[in-house]
């Protein structure tokens, strides 16, 4: 993949992010008749895949629920809530639960195919990630760091839905234990992390309409 | 707050934001003489301040670090990092350590406040967030779940400054413990979590020719 030159401009205005972020809101009932088209889609697909990462190790994976009695076997482990079963694509975020010296293999295999070096010229990059996440401190909280990243990718993907004026609805309120057994993720190397719905809203979701709200800019940010 | 209403359009293009994505790289090198124009940050705070949360509940808050004297004595706990230093604007994410009923009450007070309602007519809302967070099973893990929330601004921060041509670099490499005690965190109620450059690339930094690297979406997106 080659790098993409310096964009002469922004790629929206400031008003139109501010826009956007204020548009969003977690919608509560999606209009199940009314599909993301493939274009709009596949955008959120690769934000979902350009999303930063700690080292750019990725420890993530994406399912895509499509089958709808997978969905409705899901729904009763997610608070019952509607979103599961009507928004347009739903989506199973994956969090890596370990990191061993296949994860730092493969991207270093990557990189270097991406990049034209040999796996030796990235030792240093290898020992680096080797000495942190494998022999350091933070090996002890593999679980919690891959959860981390798994939420710049929500946060990513979600900034990115607004953008493309599709709404979402991240899902905290699901049974990660019933998802691994439905999902057969038992025993693997990824679990359930978050849950995240996409599609259109109904036009009778009354949170749409509600005020947004948040604290006072000067109450959540300080200058020091 | 007044709630926007539902755009005609797109905020920018999927080929806009797949750029934005494509272009932005964590940044190793700042131009130490250019400053984030006020306007531009602007938009970035106000992303900060937008950025989705669980409930709501915006269990964060930001640091923004102007003080070259407290950037200098944090660069040391920071793998010694020059971004520390010499990048336009340093925030440091923080989280908050615990969630008690002072927070339910901020919460249910600037709801009321937004929307025009009483707290009784929010105690549903209340009690579901004082079931799960401070009876339920997600009390022992608060901590957490806080990160993981700083982790979603986290994510919508470093897109929206994709998005605005801004360049930015998340650090993780940094001693929590001395950030809290340099920032007088210690015994408060908020931790430093997760720490963020923002500002301009240096036009010799080496790793912005560098390929991005992803898996291929195949490997990471799985249909079910």
């Amino acid at each position: 993949m080659m790098r993409i030159p310096l964009p002469d401009s922004m790629a929206c205005t400031p008003a139109d992010l501010a826009g956007a972020l204020r548009w969003r809101y977690a919608t509560k009932r999606f209009d199940a008749g009314r599909r993301i088209p493939a274009p709009i889609w596949a955008a959120l697909e690769d934000a979902l895949v350009q999303s930063p990462s700690s080292y750019g190790l990725q420890p993530w994976k994406f399912l895509l629920i499509e089958d709808p009695k997978l969905r409705a076997a899901l729904r009763p482990h997610s608070w019952d809530q509607p979103q599961i079963t009507d928004c347009s694509h739903l989506v199973v975020f994956l969090a890596r639960t370990a990191i061993g010296p296949e994860d730092l293999d493969r991207l270093i295999q990557a990189t270097a195919e991406a990049r034209g070096l040999t796996a030796e010229q990235l030792e240093p990059y290898r020992s680096l990630m080797q000495k942190d996440l494998i022999d350091g401190p933070r090996s002890g909280a593999i679980d919690r760091w891959a959860s981390n990243q798994v939420y710049i990718a929500l946060g990513t993907f979600l900034t990115a839905a607004a953008l493309m004026a599709v709404d979402a609805c991240p899902i905290e309120g699901f049974s990660p234990a019933d998802y691994d057994r439905i999902l057969h993720l038992e025993g693997g190397p990824y679990r359930s992390c978050v849950v995240c719905a996409a599609g259109y809203r109904h036009h009778e979701d009354r949170y749409a309409s509600l005020a947004k709200v948040r604290y006072a800019p000067e109450s959540l940010i300080e200058i020091r």
